[in-house]
């Protein structure tokens, strides 16, 4: 398992779409969401209908995830963010005013009309190249 | 966004094999892990190395998800499950003992000697079909 270098992080968060954000709901337990996203200038942001999502993560630590398999090098690869979400839906000055010009496209229905931002404290990530030769195969061949 | 049915859940999770678990840390912080899994029984089972999800897991309630967006089809899915994770890597009687058998292969390396078994309490699925085409046409040309 190698740690992934802070530029390559990046560059994977950049060129994706799609992840998951992880939040903590009132009794301390865990609920995991997929969203599509936008990442630029340390800040990832998405969008979101009503629901829990808009309820537990402005003013939450958050955890952000995005990943990777590609079953024919038998390579692996995730990235994560750690943050803190902010709801920028009503931007009060010019920085979170020019993200809600960012291309976050949610491919599910809804107007998800709530924009959360979450600023990122650190960033890690982390890849592999598989020695698993079944686990290999077993996925390249579904 | 449709609610996916009981069966259709359990089907797509018997049917593939890489998901993302989210734990919360002595901080009330979320993270999440991708891990390969065997699902079977009602009960999620994967293997850790030593680390903060073997120290974080065992004895919680955590949150496991899988998704899927097919381009082609403009079609996405994803499968949620809770319940409180288990140490099973020694098993005291015959329903865990068994589930040691069971092909949990992890792709990464290491040899991930832990066996965590995840008692599901709840498992829900929710899918769409993008209305979205920018989202589909973006996602298709990647």
């Amino acid at each position: 398992m190698e740690t992934l270098g802070d530029q390559e992080c990046l560059q994977l968060l950049r060129s994706h779409d799609l992840g998951r954000i992880a939040v903590v709901d009132r009794l301390v337990r865990p609920l995991i969401f997929p969203v599509n996203y936008f990442f630029d200038e340390g800040i990832l942001v998405f969008r979101s209908n009503p629901g829990s999502k808009l309820d537990l993560a402005p003013g939450a630590i958050v955890c952000f995830e995005i990943d990777g398999w590609d079953a024919d090098q038998a390579v692996g690869w995730s990235v994560l963010v750690k943050g803190i979400a902010h709801d920028i839906t009503n931007p009060r000055g010019a920085p979170t005013g020019r993200m809600r010009y960012w291309p976050v496209q949610p491919a599910a229905p809804g107007s998800h009309e709530h924009w959360i931002g979450i600023w990122a404290n650190e960033i890690t990530g982390r890849g592999f190249r598989s020695d698993n030769q079944r686990a290999a195969t077993r996925s390249n061949s579904e």
